[in-house]
């Protein structure tokens, strides 16, 4: 029998890559263009079709907006496709699911389609269903998603941070910044951070409980900064920007420093990156440094929200999101990451609930 | 009663440095001055007066002829004196004590002045008495000493190798890398070294069990040429040598790929420190870059000696040593190293036992 009456398609508006970046990415890079989805999976099928509250603005966006290189398998499993919608981590609500952990009503976070309306095949490692929905859900892009996960297990497994030590964080007022100053005071560390505005190093004093913070724009020695703020130098540095503040930092740290890298984004727009001096540091003082990635970490997600859970309802957490409304507005939200024009979290609203 | 007939006093011949150096150190930065030493240790003194044997040419003693940076203490601890004799680890007998630990014809090593006499004040992580005296003394210089120790623990420790792993080594026929050449072997793993003439790529290959070698002096492109020795890539780089070698390397690891930095000798003598390019690729690819010295890990010792002697008894150990004979051909043997003019671990023979 047929479903008359029922509506069982709707137009999915999706944010498209025209063509392959080089340098910094620019809207027209992007488009909207609108297809129509089929509101049932089919019969059978293991997919669940979803509606997209909230999609993430995230740095490595942009890596996979490169041209890929066909010898790297890595380079090219990351890589977009050239009049496809763009990906990425998102928010939303399940409208038909043939999962079985999945059912219609479900609210969930994971990878998703820059669209109103995704099929997702979901699995432990790409899907996790949002089981506290008494907090924005928002909040699953940034605090209680990658980037909360990348700064707690940055933090607290990567830099093994001990009472007392002194902290430095840069682009620290983004979406992983603003919680790494707050776990840092948490744990009795001294912190600093950089940011690229007046208004983002007023929000790092006054909202997050850095110590300290600098505007990076205008300091003309970096390592001057550095050691204006760190007097007796820098035991753990958590890292977003790469390129020069690295360099600087470096030749600040001290002995048995530790520095955890997820992310270098000064350098992703650049045709060459710039080349790090000092790396001998890492020598003289024993630095460690470890790259990382959060999804690596999934085995720790409910062990960190257990931890930050009741932070976040007690309001003893702050987080601040930058939320650009609708998905039309999506481009220019992401373009402007790379320009510094958000001011905390990035996100799209997409669609209410 | 006055020691009559009794020589108590020696000359003591003793390599100078003339100058601070920047840029590549010359043999007129050091010169030879005869001093005179008394051969019994003061009534009441913990010091031990040794006769050297043998020294140690290292890369580091670069780094401290540096012009110590005035606000920095770890520089003004580590930098020469201007005037007063240079100093290393060495192998040594005692010649006279007043140290409960040791008595005259004790053999030790650990750090001594390039003269050819030494008054020590031995700790338990300055100095090692020598137990075991039936290999040569030579190898506390190297095999037995510092360079061992960095082998051992860089590798095992801080790599963590496993089974089937691919292993890069720079500097590979020298001090330390010869031994971690073998020990990769040992590990099941593949391994390859890089080295500066034909001469040492050829002993890399026939005496420390290499899989492959390779002449960076004649590799236009260095990343090229660890392409073709690693097509699946690289898991450990166990680093000495830093610049553009660093590069070429972050972009031929794999992911979770480890590198141990003990040095990075390319890099000692430039007046500006070369940039390095591809950072980006420590976060990529998750990889974990550790700086260490052996001399933190000196707990881990007698363990070492414990799986080192039985190799080097039953001759599984290769080592080759570039000795320098006289104190007076020292300074030309320690300003080789950084010409790559040593084949194998470079030291100096001061005088026999």
């Amino acid at each position: 029998m047929a479903n008359i009456g029922v509506v069982t398609t709707a137009t999915n508006n999706q944010v498209i890559l025209r063509n392959y970046v080089s340098g910094f990415p620019k809207e027209s890079d992007l488009y909207i263009a609108a297809t129509t989805v089929d509101l049932r999976v089919p019969p059978g099928s293991m997919a669940v079709l979803v509606k997209n509250l909230y999609l993430s603005c995230d740095p490595f966006s942009r890596i996979r907006m490169e041209k890929p290189d066909p010898s790297s398998p890595a380079s090219l499993a990351r890589a977009y496709s050239i009049g496809k919608p763009i990906s990425g981590y998102g928010v939303a609500k399940a409208i038909d699911s043939g999962h079985p952990n999945y059912k219609t009503g479900d609210l969930l976070w994971g990878r998703v389609g820059w669209e109103e309306y995704s099929v997702i095949n979901p699995t432990p490692s790409s899907h996790f269903k949002i089981h506290h929905a008494d907090v924005p859900l928002s909040f699953y892009t940034g605090l209680l998603g990658i980037p909360g996960l990348t700064a707690y297990v940055g933090f607290y497994e990567i830099c093994s941070p001990k009472k007392g030590e002194t902290v430095f964080v840069s682009a620290a007022s983004g979406a992983v910044g603003q919680l790494v100053g707050q776990f840092a005071k948490m744990a009795g560390c001294y912190v600093v951070g950089s940011a690229s505005s007046k208004e983002k190093v007023d929000l790092l004093k006054t909202k997050f409980g850095y110590d300290d913070a600098f505007n990076y724009k205008e300091e003309h020695d970096l390592s001057a900064a550095l050691k204006r703020c760190f007097p007796e130098g820098i035991d753990i540095y958590f890292e977003n920007v790469g390129g020069k503040m690295l360099e600087a930092v470096l030749e600040n740290m001290r002995t048995h420093g530790r520095i955890a890298a997820c992310g270098m984004i000064s350098q992703y727009n650049l045709k060459e990156p710039e080349g790090v001096h000092n790396l001998a540091s890492i020598v003289y003082k024993r630095i460690r440094v470890q790259g990382f990635a959060a999804v690596e970490f999934f085995d720790k997600y409910s062990k960190f929200l257990d931890f930050i859970l009741p932070y976040v309802r007690e309001g003893k957490i702050t987080y601040v999101e930058d939320i650009a409304q609708g998905l039309e507005n999506g481009p220019s939200a992401l373009i402007g990451l790379f320009h510094g024009k958000n001011v905390g979290k990035q996100l799209v609203a997409v669609a209410r609930e």
